[in-house]
This record gives C-alpha cells, sequence and structure tokens, in this order.
C-alpha cells in the first residue's frame, strides 16, 4: 500500500502489545483461572462467563489489571454457586499480584524503531489502562527516555483523543498513530483526520475486535507486520 | 496570618475531600468491614489489620477503591484464617461497587469559590488515586466547566508537581496549590517553592498525617477553616 506520511511531525504510540508484550499475560492468568475453576464447569464456558462479567464491570473498574482481578474473583464466586474455597480465592489474588509484577517484555524492534525516529519526530505514548500500571511498565521498559510525552486515558475514543492533541497543540494533518488495535488506535483516529498505522498483534482481547466487515470498510490506514516496517515510511 | 498572594496565576485544587467528600466514604466502608468480619476480631485489630494489608500492596496497587477492595478480601481471608464465608466476599465486592458508584457530594463553598476565581486564574485539578474514578467524579460534580486542565497523578511527590508545572509551562511564583492534605498538597509544593494553601478536612487517612513535629516545623502556608475563607486573599 503506497502512503504519504511527509505531512507527519508526530507519532503516536499505544503500549500493550505495540510496545511490549501484555495480551499474553492475561491469557495465561485466564488459562489459570480455568483450572481454578475446572471441578464447577468447562474451559470454554468459563471463558465465556469471565469475559460477561469483566463486560459488566468494566464502565464501573475500567480497563487494567485490578479490575480483572475483581472480576475473575466475582466470577469464581458465581460460577462454583457460593462454594468456592479461601484457598482458591487467595491464588486468584496471587495471580493478580503476580501479572502487576511482571517484567516489562519488549516486543521485536521496538527499540531501534525508536531510536532511529527520536531526533526526526516527537514522539509520545497513548495508552489506556491504569495509570500506576502503565507508569510503572514505561519505567521498567527503559523506553522513555524516548518520549516527550506520556498520556494513559481512561478510554480511546475519537473525543479522548481530540481533546489530548488539542491539549498538546498537535495539529490532526501532523500525527500519526501506531498501534495493534483497529478499534482503539486506528478507526477513531481516522474519523478525527488524523493518520494511522496497524501493526496487529497475534492476539487480541475480545473486547478489542472489531466485525470483519468494519475491518473490510475501514481504509486509509497502513497496516503492517511488524513495527520494524515504519522505518520504510518514516524519516530516520 | 499574612500572605501576599499577587503573584498567583494559577490555582491547583486537590479533588477529594477538598473539593467533594470522599475519606468519609472509606470510614463507612471500615466500618461495614468490620461489621462483617466482628466474629474474628476486634474492631481496632480489623482496623488495623486492613490498613496494614492496604499499606503493603500500595506499591503494588496504587491509590483508589480497586485496591482498596482488593485489600479487604485479602484482609478478610487472612483475619479469617481462611474461613470466611462467600456471601460475606460478595458482600465485600458489592460495597466496593457502591463506593466507586456513590453520588458527588461538594464541599460547602467550593462552587462559590470557583465561579469567583474563573475569570482571574487559570484553575487546575491535581488529584491522585484512579484515573477513571476521578475523571467520573469530576464529571459528576458538574465541575468541569471552571477547569482549564485536569491531571491525575499516580502520586504527589515534589517530582510529580515539578513535572506537571514544566509541562503545563507554570512558573513556580505564579503557582497556588490547595488541598486538604499536609503531606501530598501542602509539603511537597512549599518545598518546590510554590504557594500552598491547607484547608483541612475533618478526616484524614492514617497514610496522609503527618507528625505534629512535622506539622510544626512546616511554614509558610496559609491554613484555612474553609475554602471558602480563599476569597480573603485571592482577587476575584
Amino acid at each position: 500500500m503506497e502512503m504519504n506520511l511527509d505531512s507527519v511531525k508526530v507519532v503516536g504510540f499505544d503500549a500493550d502489545d505495540t510496545l511490549w508484550v501484555n495480551e499474553t499475560y492475561f491469557r495465561e492468568t485466564e488459562e489459570r483461572f480455568a483450572e481454578l475453576l475446572e471441578s464447577f464447569e468447562t474451559k470454554n464456558k468459563i471463558d465465556q462467563e469471565l469475559f460477561k462479567v469483566e463486560m459488566q464491570n468494566l464502565d464501573l473498574y475500567g480497563y487494567g489489571v485490578k479490575g480483572f482481578i475483581l472480576s475473575m474473583i466475582e466470577c469464581a464466586l458465581q460460577l462454583s454457586n457460593h462454594t468456592i474455597s479461601n484457598d482458591t480465592l487467595q491464588e486468584i489474588l496471587d495471580v493478580g499480584k503476580k501479572m502487576i509484577a511482571h517484567p516489562v517484555e519488549l516486543l521485536s524492534g521496538v527499540e531501534e524503531v525508536l531510536q532511529k525516529l527520536e531526533n526526526k519526530y516527537r514522539l509520545i505514548v497513548l495508552t489506556k489502562g491504569d495509570l500506576l500500571d502503565q507508569e510503572r511498565k514505561l519505567e521498567k521498559s527503559g523506553l522513555s527516555k524516548y518520549f516527550h510525552h506520556v498520556e494513559v486515558l481512561s478510554e480511546k475514543k475519537e473525543e479522548n483523543y481530540q481533546n489530548l492533541l488539542e491539549h498538546l497543540e498537535i495539529d490532526v494533518n501532523e500525527f500519526l498513530m501506531v498501534g495493534n488495535s483497529l478499534k482503539s488506535d486506528v478507526i477513531p483516529i481516522l474519523n478525527i483526520g488524523a493518520k494511522a498505522v496497524h501493526v496487529p498483534f497475534h492476539t487480541t482481547w475480545a473486547h478489542e475486535l472489531v466485525s470483519k466487515e468494519k475491518e473490510k470498510s475501514t481504509n486509509g490506514y497502513l497496516k503492517l507486520e511488524s513495527i520494524k516496517d515504519i522505518l520504510d515510511y518514516l524519516k530516520h
């Protein structure tokens, strides 16, 4: 695909599953959760119910690990018909804490890309989720030094992006967003008139999935297999 | 006390227990938590243990209601020696959700103060805690319209304030912070050379308390009984 990115001056990067691995740890934790509850339900049913509880709680808890742990506990009480053992609940708490304390694993090519772009563009991080958790991951990642600004948003909708660009005095024509989620990093960005690069991660949370139709009807963004390929389109 | 605030151009307000009631709901929830566990321990011991668990988890969970709910669950498992009932745990989850969904109760005089100051000063909100939760409270409060900027910080230490003032291009000499916590809203602000007004709330979380000695040795801030009294010191 041909795309002219000459007007770009500011590049925004999503963080989870764009700069570093994230969804994988949620999937591993879901596996463990299903094992802990295997005497009550099938793995499929447990996955479905956990997702349902998460979605019911999303408005209240928002994104991030703490809400996920609370939803696992609620789901365990429900699925076991209030017969889950205290030991299992303690293990759910422990698994959750392990997720928060997990080392940060950078995705391939990320550091090289940031190094090559940092002198030609203003680089920023735009992520959603838990504030403390995202700040901590950025700190652990060693990538802070490349970014002029880091913003943790409670949602990634058009309005959130618009307010942020206004606040940072960034012209939409000069803004390029790079991320793994069509729903959060690409579609709202195209809708406000900025540019977007989609770098899919092998695993996508069901909440972030868009329909095949929606995917097909979304045009005008650049899809790349690896973040490294962005160097073919930007100055460095 | 005499204090010259002529140089002030930007006024930062803490949110919880400065603009609206917050600590009171935590105290009410702690009361309920102690009732739920009263067959295991005395109220005093339960309070102490919950605070201990919260402090152990603070680095990992940060501030805010979700971490508090998780700490209540952990504490209930511990204090009951892993014999707490599923029904009680469900009730802890429910009490936590009620806290998050609680209506926002403005403190007396707040709206009047903001109305009178908004045309003379740039007003901003500087709060710590859960991002989504604080955004939601501001939304519910109806106060958003008075503020040029809202920043949710993961911590309120000197460095956090310094970075923020730099980012917003605010001169320390022109900045005044108003809040209920000596530890978070006054001391770090004085240390970076800005000005502070302390408006104590009747209830202070143990974690925010400073020693009597520290309080005595902290000088150069204005202590007011009500936020309304600030109008005696600022233009309007």
